[in-house]
């Protein structure tokens, strides 16, 4: 039984549960059914360790890490997950130095496969240093797309979640310490906001997940769109140890400029600002308005006291910075 | 400028050239829409140095074969190609080591790309050892896809194109001895047969493509359809270096058990067998009946004095064997 094969055994019931799969894994191509009036969505990332994750992470934590990098990108086009292809390159050694890696790997894939009705279609295992690349597809009704180029001046700035949870409890691994497990979730375990991204539909002007940093990703929207932003710092929805660790600093780069938390950043007109809170409740995650989209260009951050707060590094760019 | 927008500018004028494309690189997700009527056929495929490909392979003929080994995926499902989607693990030294290398590497990719009306919808760069995965995507009318479930006893077994010439050129360049330029093309550059892919759609009833040896991959075919088939090895079609390979080793594992060369094999009703001299004329392509399918299981090879002939290894399986 090949390595691929393995995997799949793990996504034997999942591959069949979805009726638009016409031919799963084992041919030369998955055929796949987009219902008439949808457009198919599709996204692609590379995880590879020593960069996007450390050597020695949890696999099952991994395999649930890979998949989710992709469905927040389907989530911040406000599409549905449908189906997921996975590439896996694994040292030849893996088998020797860690029997059940794999198994963990495909279960971490798998359970959040399943929890959001994701079908593994396709997939390629080849032997060498760890890297895994996923692509997902989801689905989304004509028209329906939330672009990143989108945004009017007057809309509000907002997100999903806390900000800075995953990069404090980076900032803690690469110090040799072990972060709070709920921080450590938040960086190995992010959870995909697949109903948010749904739930903002018909709303959002613009939207995009915040993989880089707030301010590099809603940067990226502020460029598309031909507009600039503020951001009130005192609004940004903080953990207590984030809220902390800048208050100890006096750097915001915790929340603004560090990767991986995976939240979705979003421009809402402001008559729409009383049903954040219902989608909220309904999503099960907060939902907050942080700033405003301005005429011009380029983004200004107030600090608590009023002052605009100069950004060091406008995110994190896998390539050009250092590896991490 | 990243890698990636760098990689992009080559491919600027062939996005735009296909109507489904309703939203490419540059957003979350690309939009993609897929006509009433038609299927969606994907693969994905990692090409990882030291593994599928020498580390000093030429980039540009690198571009164009990890995009074609995907092509011919589609090939041999009868699929039009329609997108594709390109991640890149490039090594850090690159742009000092080889500051030609992405260029040449995107026009490879591009150009076939372009010969096969294929948009370039995605990607991610990642910095790491030399590594390539590629998606396709194709599209192919509602119940007309070719799989490899179909072969009847009764039916021919038939290969385009000659086999083994990238066997042959490989073993040369292991021996350190420099490939005729021609055999050489064959494993570099593999021409993907999506024109006989498509114009065997309501023929063929099973195809592959020979990525692992033409034992192996038609196994794959006479597993699937639970039937066993009978090769006449004098009826392989041949080109004369291997044909001299052959003769001066008695060994018949290049042309059936050396992967690489990209052909489609496929299993052909009896009474279609007039069509294959259009289909080949029409695709510039040789198209050879090499054997018959056979009820009950496995394959057997008939050598020109009509001896059996055992085959050492069933292909090659990435995986299982060692690196090449």
């Amino acid at each position: 039984m090949s390595e691929f094969d393995l995997i799949r055994t793990h996504f034997a019931a999942l591959g069949s549960t979805r009726e638009d799969v016409i031919l799963g894994v084992g041919d030369d191509c998955a055929l796949l059914t987009v219902p008439p009036g949808q457009q198919l969505a599709v996204s692609i990332d590379t995880l590879a360790a020593g960069v996007h994750f450390l050597p020695d992470c949890d696999p099952e934590a991994l395999g649930h890490k890979c998949l989710a990098v992709g469905l927040s990108d389907l989530a911040a086009m406000g599409a549905a997950p449908a189906w997921a292809t996975l590439a896996l390159t694994l040292p030849a050694d893996l088998p020797r130095t860690s029997p059940d890696w794999l198994a963990a790997f495909a279960h971490g894939f798998g359970q959040l496969a399943l929890a959001h009705g994701v079908a593994l279609v396709g997939g390629d295992t080849t032997r060498g240093p760890l890297s895994i690349t996923v692509q997902v597809h989801g689905l989304i009704p004509v028209g329906a797309a939330v672009r990143r180029a989108g945004a009017r001046a007057g809309d509000l700035v907002c997100v999903s979640g806390t900000l800075g949870d995953a990069g404090l409890a980076l900032r803690a691994l690469l110090a040799g310490e072990v972060p709070a497990s709920d921080l450590r979730a938040r960086l190995e375990r992010p959870t995909p906001r697949v109903a948010v991204g749904l739930a903002l539909r018909g709303l959002a002007s613009a939207m995009i997940d915040c993989s880089d940093g707030l301010a590099a990703d809603l940067g990226h929207i502020l460029t598309a769109s031909g507009v600039g932003a503020e951001l009130d710092l005192a609004a940004l929805p903080l953990t207590g140890a984030v809220a902390a660790a800048v208050a100890e600093t006096g750097d915001w780069g915790l929340p603004l400029a560090s990767g991986d938390d995976y939240e979705l950043c979003f421009c809402l007109p402001a008559g729409y600002r009383e049903r954040l809170a219902v989608i909220a409740a309904r999503c099960g995650c907060p939902l907050t308005p942080i700033g405003r989209v301005l005429t011009g260009s380029g983004l200004v951050c107030r600090s608590p006291a009023g002052a605009v707060v100069a950004l060091d590094a406008a995110g994190f760019d896998h390539f050009a910075a250092g590896a991490r």
